[in-house]
């Protein structure tokens, strides 16, 4: 086992100081200088870079094409689409001078783009034949948050949006729901994140939504991390923003839309599903570095099997070797905190018999392997780490899965936070509003609407309307 | 000759009409809400995508990794390095509120994060073991202008900006003139504009910086563009924001630092540099699309054939298929105006010889070619293509590079800007600020030091320390 480099408090003591001690000693991001603003240090930032090249593949299979849009939205513009308006205007980031001069308008910086994207495709959108529009924006967004912590809730963050516009109903919600899918199997395959999925309440919809859908996962501690979020809009923005086309019969019609996105909340997720007391640990398709190489000493040697082995692996592999000056002891313990997958060390003794050493980062287990042998065992390495990081998380969702048919059970399952508990539930606003009040907890999403005859909302005793989780969340 | 979308004005008539025309014709982009700022279209934002990759390799190839520095600066922070300051103030949109509350302190949203990153740093660095570091980010920065213009000039724009620190200033100025090599690769090999580099004057060279090095290209009516800048700061910024280091004798040294960036202006260049009358040309490597497959109707068997080609190309090169029910003409004149390199057009005629027509953005003229030699044909059309295009460029530059040696001479060349102008010059502020003053324009960047006795400054008559070409710019 490699020395620490700092101490990281146990995640079975404080939680919460853990996530901060692995964000920190893995350098994944610092604090900035605004209230609530992340620097993204190089280690943070190529995980970010590894999701957008994932998830920009399959947007752009699903016919979506990057744009940018401006930062600065003027005050009247958001206003048009007043659920949205309310939804946000507490958090807005306003813009008043330049220079030493006053602005005539308040300036917006973005908290989302809808009104944006709307406002220029009323001039864009005339006909069916310019249907469907599909963008989507990797783009940093301001929302002014009370109590942040870092990737999970941020002033200001990285994300994408995406904003698409159809000639039906139907292909705009088969829309929301493909990119649903999209985040689904991404955080499930690549980030080896389990989640449940579905649609939120009417308390928890996004501002403006006809429908808000959601990938919820759960975190070693029990609480829920809302990762990505998929909405059907119906004609609500074209409405508010008078998108007209001509459809098929010559007759107007307002365009239908969607908005979905994820940001670098995701990252905040991997740390805190896989990360144990040594550090962070990642999947191995999401790990910017892969593979490394850390040479015992810096005899020329060992130099040259690291070359000749990293030469080997990187046509399959993200390979570094580590050949700084740093002593053998701190070169395994910053690849452990930062949580690469595998580690090759080459050093004299193993070299004699023509060996090296391999150990994953999940198990830490020492393998001599022969220089000759050693790809083959890298990949089966690597496969075996992936399935059981997987059906690490994999159990502890399930274990973290319950039900309450009563609010006083529901109170006492969630004051140790253990999971998403699954209750029947009116659906109503108010109610859910008084489930926030009394328990500072909302729902995660609607499992299903199979209701029995005679089921009562577990808070307030009307007829159940659905099953629906509720959980702790970030 | 495929017919015209939309009238584009000649460029010989009138130059600024043209490139508004080209920039809209080709759907690059449209005019944001707010005064100055852009909403890069899909086509627009594909050129951006298309140099991101290409430079972020060679950027990763000289040890740089990606971060991302918060959009916001406090007041307080900026006003530490004093030119810094200066050069930007007028230009800087501030935040004052969050949603209707007052801030205490203003946050300009960021012209460029030299102060943020030195900020960090001065933290990050306790010994040359730590150096060099080496950052880079793309974002977006805001600096308010005046007159703007699409790509060129406006408000808020998409850029890339580098900061490393070393720990001498040989190794700092070994960096400034790396990347300004990689700039200069890029640009005159991909984007296929050819550029004369060289130092800024010091009338001309950033805020802050000890020297700025710059390439600048020439556009099709004369003026210049300035196209990609690298600055070596020595210790500045390091002194400013106490940026200290123990060096390999134990002694406090400040650190050394640089910065580099170039922006969505070059997709201004491209189009200035390569376009004509017709439209947008691309070069085929920073094409996002480098062949279009245009079916002349949508029977089977001829989309049958498109696909059939797509997939014999598509290992090579990007390829799309228009199967569109817009007319033979529009998707022709749509693919000229966009300037799509290579056009393979699909017809019943043809395909019944077992032929198909290729011609390419630059010359116009169709060429039949056997189903069977698609491939090798494609390949030689564009290679002799991407020559001719620059290979054109080359001598538009090489026409426009004149010498003078009195003002008068000078302003006679330039009131018809024609081009970059060697002149013997002083060097000094005060001279160059009056031939600004007279003329509107400024030195582009010092040709050479080898100045001849008696050589006198073209406006001031004082000895001449340098050769500096001056142009109207954009």
């Amino acid at each position: 086992m490699a020395q620490k480099l700092e101490k990281i408090t146990s995640r079975d003591i404080d939680f919460t100081r853990w996530y901060t001690d692995v964000v920190k000693n893995a350098k994944l991001m610092d604090y900035g200088q605004v209230k609530g603003t992340m620097i993204l240090k190089p280690n943070g930032y190529a995980i970010w870079e590894k999701i957008q090249e994932n998830l920009d593949k399959k947007f752009k299979s699903l016919g979506v094409k990057n744009v940018y849009f401006p930062l600065l939205i003027p005050e009247s513009l958001f206003n048009k689409e007043k659920k949205h308006v309310e939804g946000f205007a507490p958090e807005l980031a306003t813009v008043t001078m330049v220079g030493d001069k006053d602005l005539g308008e308040k300036l917006f910086i973005r908290p989302t783009s809808e009104v944006l994207i709307a406002d220029f495709l009323e001039k864009e959108i005339k006909s069916y034949r310019d249907l469907p529009i599909k963008y989507n924006q990797w783009v940093n967004v301001l929302r002014w948050e009370k109590t942040t912590r870092p990737f999970l809730r941020s002033s200001e963050f990285l994300w994408q949006e995406g904003h698409t516009f159809h000639d039906s109903a139907e292909e705009a919600k088969k829309m929301t729901l493909d990119i649903l899918e999209v985040y689904k199997s991404f955080v499930k395959e690549i980030l080896l994140i389990p989640v449940i999925d579905g649609q939120k309440t009417e308390h928890e919809k996004f501002a403006g939504a006809k429908e808000t859908y959601t990938i919820e996962s759960i975190m070693y501690d029990g609480q829920a991390l809302q990762s990505g979020t998929s909405h059907f809009f119906g004609d609500n923005f074209s409405k508010a923003f008078n998108i007209k086309f001509q459809n098929k019969n010559q007759k107007e019609e307002n365009a239908y839309s969607t908005s979905w996105g994820v940001s670098t909340r995701l990252i905040g997720a991997l740390i805190m599903t896989h990360g144990d007391d040594n550090g962070l640990i990642l999947p191995s398709k999401i790990a910017p570095t892969q593979i490394s190489i850390i040479a015992v000493n810096n005899s020329e040697q060992i130099i040259d099997t690291c070359k000749e082995l990293k030469s080997q692996l990187e046509d399959m592999y993200r390979v570094e070797i580590d050949n700084t000056d740093k002593s053998f002891g701190f070169k395994m313990a910053e690849s452990e905190i930062q949580g690469i997958p595998l580690r090759i060390e080459v050093g004299p003794k193993d070299l004699a018999d023509n060996n090296v050493t391999i150990s994953d980062r999940l198990h830490n287990n020492k393998v001599k392997v022969k220089l000759s042998e050693v790809k083959n065992n890298v990949i089966s390495i690597i496969d075996k780490y992936d399935l059981e990081l997987k059906n690490r998380a994999i159990k502890n969702l399930e274990s973290k899965i319950f039900k309450a048919t009563t609010f006083e059970k529901y109170i006492n399952i969630i004051n140790s936070t253990p999971g998403f508990v699954s209750v029947p539930f009116c659906g109503e606003i108010e109610c859910e509003n008084n489930i926030k009040q009394e328990s500072s907890t909302v729902s995660r999403c609607i499992k299903d609407f199979d209701v029995n005859d005679g089921e009562l909302c577990f808070k307030c005793n009307k007829n159940a309307k659905m099953h629906t989780y509720f959980a702790r969340s970030y």
